[in-house]
């Protein structure tokens, strides 16, 4: 039946999600093979290092929030959308546990990166491994196109790799510009949430309008980037769990840094100097940095209405 | 049209193969986005490090043959299932590019590995490219069971990586039996055979008849595995391509090996104290393990008809 969301906090909304969504998420994992089973529960938090049983952190799970309320907003039901949100958030901890490979992140969510635990090769297949989940939960469930709906998720996943792929190749270039970095972020997040969306849409009897709702996933993908770039240079420590300045101490090509790189002014020339060298930033240079991007516009410009 | 296979040579079957699903491939990693796009070009061989057209280095690519075959000998047509063909292939090929990054192995098919080339981020992401360029390409095409097709190779894929999960786990334990290794074996090869046939008669319009093509599959990996563990030992230089005695210098437990440590013969004690250590064999270790292989009756046990 469909839910009035509409009266309803972000904060409930995804709790509600989080409810339907996260036993069918676990039903697809026990279906697992024995040790990807073992990491993704790992993975999602249900289960500590030594597999004793845990109570989650799976974290906010927006993208599987979006597939049901867009199948709700196609005039269906959240409920038909479960094994599309399924398939999604599955898709979103794939990419994940590769990240956290790639960048060599030791913690996520307060909590040990599964490679930490149980090496590289077998959080590589893990990844592997949920991502072929992904694709099953979209099989083994009734859809009104299985087709279409196969096609959706691999476009966005080939989308999403791809702007990964161009995060990472960012890191050695110094002549990046505004265009590659909005290009880069709609792959890395907007891909995926233009992909929920779509996805909840077909699953919600709006096949014809899924285009629309990708392109307003898309949207709101690159709004989230750009909150998320925000606050990784200006956001509170005790709200994002993040140190201070964290992506400038790695010199990130984040979307207001590179608005700031090619900005054109003085201080996006001093902000060159300091920022497209080796090594990370240290002592009083992030929050220098922070105030030339800044000074330069890159906060206003991310921050802009568009 | 149905081809008559029973008179042609597997050499000529696997051209015929080649030739049919090659254009395929190329058509779908044509469509991946630019990055991912140009390691897979590599890797296929269709480009070198340049990116200068080449004459590829696709391997035999048996598996797709099988596809083919299948869907000829439940009745249907190789042209239906290319499809299927192409998406085995991609997977097998998603699979090597990540073997290849957690093995830090640098050469296949006598060229460069991708990420040796464009680093292993970007071979990570190419190989999760190649895996969903699978699924977009049975989503692509007319099917007579999508769902049905992206099952079955959804379950490929999982059995695949867990069994190469096991293979790594392999590596630090001294108590593999031989269940064990079988069971490996059965996913690392077995598996994507198992799932090639089945999705060739799926195609070919014997889907009543999948699971006992799969089976067929299956059976034929376990036999593939057990002569490439062969030739792992004992094979020819000359022949193989690879140094002789090569999985010994590794310490590989590969099934012959495995036959022998579990083998309650003094042989098998003796190769057991030489090979469960730590550190590669060197000098005159990997002929005397094989001697003790055989010995043990490791040998015997993989070539025998069973």
């Amino acid at each position: 039946m469909p839910v009035e969301t509409s009266a309803r906090s972000a904060a409930e909304i995804l709790a509600w999600s989080r409810d339907l969504v996260e036993p069918a998420m676990r039903a697809v994992v026990e279906a697992m093979p024995g040790s990807m089973r073992a990491i993704a529960e790992f993975h999602f938090g249900w289960r500590d290092e030594a597999g004793r049983p845990a109570a989650g952190a799976g974290g906010k799970a927006v993208r599987p929030a979006l597939t049901l309320l867009a199948a709700e907003a196609a005039g269906g039901t959240a409920a038909a959308a479960l094994p599309a949100a399924v398939a999604v958030e599955l898709t979103h901890n794939f990419s994940l546990l590769h990240d956290d490979v790639m960048d060599g992140d030791r913690t996520r969510r307060h909590r040990p990166t599964a490679w930490t635990v149980f090496g590289v090769s077998a959080a590589i297949l893990a990844g592997d491994a949920l991502l072929a989940g992904a694709y099953e939960a979209l099989a083994d469930a009734p859809s009104p196109d299985p087709a279409g709906a196969v096609r959706v998720l691999s476009r966005a996943v080939l989308e999403l790799v791809e702007g990964q792929s161009a995060d990472t190749a960012f890191e050695d270039r110094a002549d990046v510009t505004l265009a590659e970095c909005l290009a880069m972020a709609g792959g890395k997040t907007g891909a995926l949430l233009g992909g929920a969306c779509a996805l909840g849409a077909l699953y919600g009897g709006g096949a014809g309008r899924a285009s629309r709702f990708q392109a307003f996933g898309e949207r709101l993908g690159l709004a989230f980037q750009l909150v998320d770039d925000l606050l990784g240079i200006w956001g509170d420590p005790e709200v994002t769990g993040k140190p201070v300045h964290s992506d400038l101490r790695n010199r990130k090509k984040s979307l207001p840094v590179v608005a700031a790189l090619t900005s054109g002014t003085a201080a996006g020339e001093e902000l060159a100097a300091l920022y497209l060298r080796r090594g990370a930033l240290a002592g009083d240079e992030p929050a220098r940095a922070a105030a030339l991007i800044e000074a330069a516009g890159g906060r206003a410009w991310a921050a802009a209405d568009r």
